[in-house]
């Protein structure tokens, strides 16, 4: 017997690869959950449907959606991550020795207990450490009780449908505005350049009008559609384009020319920015 | 009735996607062409299963890899491109107000009659064009008749299994050498760093053993295995990795910028190109 998973990619698009087997699946209260072994890519965690991480191409998302805002800020200490369930966000930021608290807020438990029991690749240095305090909760409650608290927010959520959805509004980035320091900056993935093109000029004009300072970079990440993702940065004081500091550690994908290199839009994402929605 | 195309990127993974009806299908002496219209991708070129070229994405692609070895020479005249049996290389190349001639020769004439009919899109500026000459012959053996002639050679080829598995070898290598002048340089489409890792360490060791500079740079082309795609550059003179002039038009995806960043590779890429094979 063959087996394998077929990912919807939109209406029009399917990405469709060997599995090995099921290790764990589960329906939560909030999403189905699925961890694949699969042939090419590694381990898999499916939420809806949806790929999230493999082992394949994990360490360029979380490299990227992390060392970019941490190393565009001097000193970042106290850090919000919304998402990011798999823990690969948190365990990138932990290895920023500036770092003295992480909180970590998922609205769906289970998917964390789960990717730390099946996924223990992504994880296994964060339930060690005493910097990360992981809550149970909803992210937009946590962010508006947080006033002021944070040097830098990442958002690594899933896609602006399902629990995801309201984590890609104008409330949800104002409310992100008063939950980062006076010199506090934000991240979150925002898709593909080129499949969420109406998406993405939507959240520019969003964070445009709230940010003094708004980024976009992309990085290349194979099992995400199109393979080009992009990430939105909003700043109260910082540049994101350059980094100010190097990693004190050795990333697998992140350079500090590549920090600079990611800013660097072909015209046909650079519209994205530009174009009035 | 629903139809759908799927192509096998490798043994455990395929890309697959809606087709509105195929335009046209024929088996050549080297290869099975078929021309399709997919919902997503607009029309499709698709030699022996494999996608060569889509409407949705081939501005990326053809923009790459010519504008990229073009304007890294001061004056480029005489270009060669071999395969490219779309058109779209060609189409690109005489936007340069520099270009004299351009002798494009392809194995498979039957590849560029069928483009030229179904794909007008790619390449109808091309066939008008007095710079033009287009010859159905092995581009190994016009390599060898052609010594000194060129400024700027484009390799354009399909992956190297089939009609193009020849233009991937230290031989050929070293035959557009010895078609450049003495300041002239090539480029070649290397599949993608995350796919065909251990091909493009070969290219770059080759290349390296014959040119005094070596480039690879990278590109995101969404309807190829991962969404990036890498390119070899072997050079006598002229550094690739800066433009020496700009485009004297507008392209979609290039800029003077982009053509800088696409150089700046990632640790997991830039490794391709230091480790010995």
């Amino acid at each position: 017997m063959e087996l394998w998973i077929t990912e919807q990619q939109n209406e029009d698009v399917n990405f469709t690869c060997r599995v090995k087997r099921t290790i764990y699946s589960e329906k939560t209260e909030f999403q189905q959950v699925d961890i694949m072994e699969t042939e090419y890519f590694g381990k898999m965690m499916v939420l809806d449907g949806v790929i999230q991480t493999t082992t394949f191409d994990e360490f360029v998302y979380h490299e990227m959606i992390v060392h970019v805002p941490m190393l565009s800020h001097p000193d970042p200490k106290r850090i919000l991550v919304i998402g990011g369930g798999d823990g690969g966000s948190v365990r990138e930021i932990i290895r920023h020795k500036s770092v003295e608290k992480v909180d970590w807020v998922d609205i769906d438990g289970r998917v964390i207990e789960i990717c730390k029991a099946y996924l223990p690749e992504w994880n296994s240095t964060v339930w060690g450490s005493p910097l990360v305090e992981q809550k149970t909760e909803d992210g937009l409650k946590h962010m508006k009780e947080s006033q002021g608290m944070y040097d830098v927010i990442i958002v690594d959520c899933s896609d602006p449908v399902g629990p995801g959805e309201l984590l890609f509004t104008y409330e949800f980035y104002k409310d992100i505005f008063g939950a980062l320091k006076e010199d506090g900056l934000f991240v979150q993935q925002t898709e593909s350049p080129f499949y969420h093109r109406e998406l993405i000029k939507r959240i520019q004009k969003d964070v445009k009008s709230i940010y003094p300072i708004t980024g976009l970079y992309t990085a290349n990440i194979p099992t995400y559609p199109s393979g080009l993702h992009c990430f939105t940065i909003g700043s109260k004081k910082y540049d994101p384009a350059s980094p100010v500091r190097f990693a004190d550690f050795e990333p697998r994908w992140y350079t500090a020319k590549t920090h600079e290199a990611s800013f660097v839009l072909p015209r046909f994402v650079e519209e994205l920015t530009e174009t009035e929605y």
